[in-house]
């Protein structure tokens, strides 16, 4: 089968990958992601269904010296994700399989940090028209607590997840982590100052016992309306989005300062 | 037993409450929860551990015609909430008793709305010195599970629970609301701009199935530090805690407009 690919420009350039033309595309979430974990050299750090790779080699492209390693059960993602490494030279190690049974080769090892996109669409949506995007929204079907569950199992205690998401699942991954977690953070990304969350990067320690913590909005876009796609970045988020700067999720204020 | 009161201005002075001058003192946490209940004429209405009433007593006094009732442990707080209420000139039904096991009175009626702005403090928080406030620290050992039981079993199908807290506890809000309440609507509520949440308001619909929303934050104050109390409240909490204004907890992006 041949599928159709583009080759996209992440990072301001400084990483490009392929994906397909159709299905699901990694946009800005998968760099907000890898944005918010506070990985330092030497961790590991597994993305739970890495897709073609994104937020996995965006966060190895901002933190050198990580070993990362990826998990996707649709081969066509993961070979994508392999070949997508291998030209950025980076070193991903791929995992094929479902988070629900993972392959004897992920269950041996555990991670300082988790990471996940998991698939925002609602099943059986007119969006699913392709057999990627198909598989995808099984994978939605999969409940969102299934995610947390796996990231948890693979995270070492005192590691951390990290999740990007719809906002209003909101609840269900707070549910999810019940007392199995703590210092969980939640940073809402907004389109426009004023507006509902769109998305939620939460953050969570296994084990951990620290309150929870609800900060300020990252706002995407300036203004109150959108002129141009891209035309109007906020400043925060063209660091971001551009210059693979962190975003920082503080488990206090002391740490803000 | 001689207790030490003040008597203090709420709504720039359209409402004077007594209250003790040691222990739980109501300041701007119950004008907020008011200012957030979308209650017309006409509406019954339970705020639940009313206290000296303030959160019932100012939503009473932003909006006419509402049956307000309040339920209250300490005999000292609710006779407090009825002479509030008396010398107010406004309708407060008090029922005494514990939320766990209301009064025969309150059974036997479904609210509109059920209002709460559970005790802060953890037990044993240093504190607690005075009976008022230990008698608040042991309800706070009540888990706000029970709160939230409490407000859902005196709301009518379709009801509106309004819950303010502090933003470490969002999670349990959230998790005892569970798929009983539908509509779950999110005000963070922050002392300054760019600072992670120091209150939450919480609503939500008996019984409804719409989605989460998580909405950009109230700002209380103008400026990057605290110059004098009160002295730089923002504009939008001046609107509230002033001028009466509500709070728009819209459940979708469309009633925002």
């Amino acid at each position: 089968m041949t599928e159709a690919l583009t080759r996209d420009a992440f990072l301001d350039g400084r990483l490009m990958l392929w994906q397909p033309r159709d299905g699901y595309r990694a946009a800005t979430d998968p760099v907000l992601l890898a944005a918010a974990v506070p990985a330092v050299a030497g961790a590991r750090v597994l993305d739970l269904g890495c897709g073609v790779g994104a937020a996995g080699l965006c966060l190895a492209t901002r933190v050198p010296g990580l070993e990362v390693h990826g998990l996707e059960l649709q081969p066509l993602y993961a070979d994508l994700a392999r070949r997508n490494a291998a030209e950025a030279g980076l070193e991903l190690t791929l995992h094929d399989g479902d988070l629900a049974d993972p392959p004897a080769s992920l269950r041996t090892l555990s991670f300082d940090h988790v990471i996940s996109n998991p698939p925002y669409f609602a099943p059986g949506s007119p969006a699913a028209s392709d057999p990627g995007r198909d598989r995808a929204n099984r994978e939605s079907a999969t409940p969102l607590a299934l995610w947390v569950d796996a990231a948890l199992r693979r995270l070492r205690p005192g590691g951390r997840l990290t999740f990007i998401q719809r906002a209003e699942r909101l609840p269900e991954i707070l549910g999810a982590l019940g007392t199995r977690a703590g210092h969980a953070c939640v940073l809402p990304v907004t389109a426009r100052e004023g507006r509902a969350a769109g998305r939620v990067i939460v953050t969570a320690r296994k084990g951990g016992r620290g309150p929870f913590r609800l900060l300020a909005p990252l706002v995407m876009h300036d203004g109150a309306r959108h002129l141009r796609d891209g035309a109007d970045f906020s400043a925060a988020a063209l660091a971001v989005l551009r210059d693979a700067a962190p975003l920082d999720l503080p488990e206090s204020d002391a740490a803000r300062r």
